[in-house]
């Protein structure tokens, strides 16, 4: 007897959404920064969620994720995701995505983006925002803020707030590229900003520059003070833990290498 | 809850055709000039579009083509894409297919190549007439135009025009050859047709010369004046994209190695 | 007339697990080693399955193995494949997954062990316990064993038989990690017990040590004296086999490169 | 609107199987010779084809076949695929699979394996006989017939025609050996051949072996004194071909990586 299995969304054959908790919003706007040039996006997503409040209500799974489980702490299994929190503020409810990964093919980001522009519709989310670094190669004091958008309107009130549209050229890798101009097939409006930086570089700065911007532009309230020091603390752990991912990544594929089957 | 997303095809789980404007036309005929070997048939098309006033029909987009979004100068953010303007000559209405670029995989060819050719029977298009480039190594100053084709009508035709057929040999890489090749498993004529060129170099004679030949093939009138103006202002702006392109598409990747999951 | 064929699943578009006998089993806990770091789930598994009886129950082939088949030295063709037994033990029944390979790329990780999954809980397995090695890079005398779970009650019972949590870090990689942390999302507790193993080096005494653990938390009995023996033999019987296998794949993709289509 | 193509099958997104001719058999034998090592099935096969009056009744096309077509001497594009034909012998009837390539991956090859096997349950297939060859890097004037097969009953009858099962160790690489060992998940069945070769050249003398053998082993005569010359003649032809497709492939391959995106 062949068994095939059972339900397809289980098995995980493509991305799929888990809904933790139901808040309920009103017209929110979806903050994106997941790990991109400099860090900028997932720094200050991580920091809005901690500092405000935000409450996880869903995860994202994916095939294409690494075949990989992080060892926690506290020794539990945590699987690679990306995580989806709600914050309220006074004038604008928001839904925040961070998460571990970017996944690493063209197929594979379509599919995630597409999937999470469904969850925005089913959550009539108003608008997009996501959050990248734009690499210079320079170290620079002052830090300008980049945007590129799909539509005009968005354009006009983000120039108010001092960022730049048009001047920054070439192409958006990732997520933050194509979750915004794929919302325009959708009618959802969509900007992308990118903070200025080296590039090679972690910049708390630039995430800090656009998060104080983005506070005046969504009107909430946030206490900027302590994030360089969180940032530092978590950069340092982050980094511990991509060395190990390393070093495990590298090593078994050594050995498979050399003795495929067993 | 599992929430697993809405209608896969706005998921774009596969290369989809976005019609924009529907436009009556007569059995038309399909050009084909995406990027190849010296930028022949994308040059030709694009002359075609400005000069002839194509009217875009279509967009096509691709999970297969790259995760990257282009930033426009006006600050807008544009998907990478296929595009299919219509343009009504005298004797012919005629399709034309050009675009950012080719899908990088056989799958992703053969996908958008049966997409292309469904949307050719929907809109009954009679003949199809892919432009490429045929790499010989040699700077000529008489440039010849090779042929091949899915059926003997196509190649007494364009005989007559100078095409030269069973000379070259080998195989076409990409739609040029697949598409046409395709189109005969379910009867529509189609044709290759190569500009002889270097290889190394953006070819524009030997696009002007397939431009000329195809201007009688199909009864238009076309000034080719223009072309070579065009063709190189064009050229500095694609090289200049291309470069701050590869700078994105380098960078990342470098940065994702050493630290991939954040 | 075009054919496209017939049943999906026979043709192994997937993962497929085919059930060869059925046994009537009690909520068996289903215990994993497929190869990995220092083989230490493999060898520990077989060495289950020898001694105690297993009955073969079922067998998992995927497209995503390797495209080749073994030679038998009885001239038979063998399949690629994961077997899975069934051992009837006097407090438990178990369920023992091992196998030829893991699949390679994480879409297919993800697949199989989506698929496992389903196989458990058709099977109303109470309980997933995989087995693989934790890489140091050094020889050690006493080989301790790390653990990490998807819940707080096997992390408290395993801790009682000297299992260590929490102080191994980084990531698991392939199905060791990936099953129990899938089967948490179905509310299946799952375990990852890891072997203290230098890593370039097929490791007895490491599953040893392990074999008498779970024997004593699951409650059966095993002589392990002949497990040494027993896995030198079976060790220079894969090194043998993979040194032909490696030849063999080495070798036509050389071919191949140098004349792709003929 | 958004027009998302027609019908799956000619779109291609899988192996096809176009059946070209009909024609009544009683029970073939299944004969496969697909571009492996030594060229000694596709020689065998393609010279049993031109000898016997083969006659076509099916394509199978492929999107995980390259992406390339090749250019025939009449002016013709030409998509890569593989082909059936069937035989009329006195005894039995055959069919016979040949073609340019076989799939570069585990999924696609165990696709068009799946689809081959349910084309021939549909033709009430009642033996397949795949033809490879065994690379030994040695130069023999006396070349053994290395057997591996999916029963008991076919080892015995072709033992007695000198073939040696369960000598051979190691892995089959591709076609020659998934096919027969998928067809003993379906009952049919099915036996590897493979002739003894050095493996860097084309081997005439070890597919004349084979096919003396099986003219035996299924009662039908044919002529070797030509196969010789005639192999020789194809052979020019194929590393003519081949090197003009390696340019071509190596070539573009090149442009693309300067200019992905133009």
């Amino acid at each position: 007897m062949q068994f095939t299995g059972g339900k397809k969304g289980v098995r995980m054959k493509e991305t799929v959404i888990i809904e933790k908790n139901r808040v309920e919003m009103n017209e929110p706007i979806l903050l994106v920064g997941l790990p991109g040039i400099g860090l900028i996006g997932q720094i200050l997503c991580k920091y809005m969620v901690d500092e405000l409040g935000g409450k996880l209500i869903a995860e994202l799974y994916s095939p294409h994720f690494p075949h990989q489980v992080l060892m926690t702490k506290r020794g539990r299994l945590r699987l690679i995701k990306n995580k989806c929190y709600t914050i309220k503020t006074k004038k604008k409810d928001l839904l925040v995505l961070l998460g571990d990964v970017q996944a690493p093919t063209s197929e594979a980001q379509y599919e995630i983006a597409g999937m999470v522009l469904d969850f925005c519709e089913k959550n009539k989310v108003s608008e997009i925002v996501t959050i990248g670094g734009y690499r210079t190669g320079k170290l620079k004091k002052k830090k300008r803020i980049f945007g590129s958008s799909n539509n005009k309107r968005s354009i006009e009130l983000f120039k108010k707030r001092g960022v730049i549209f048009g001047k920054s050229k070439g192409a958006i890798v990732g997520i933050a590229g194509l979750l915004p101009a794929l919302a325009g097939l959708r009618k959802i409006p969509g900007v992308c900003l990118m903070g200025e930086t080296h590039g090679d570089y972690v910049d708390i700065d630039s995430a800090e520059n656009i998060l104080s911007m983005l506070s005046e532009y969504l009107g909430f309230e946030i206490d900027l003070k302590k994030m360089r020091k969180e940032a530092k603390v978590r950069e340092k752990i982050i980094k511990k833990i991509e060395e190990e991912i390393q070093k495990e990544m590298v090593l078994p594929q050594k050995t498979k290498d050399i003795s495929y089957i067993r």
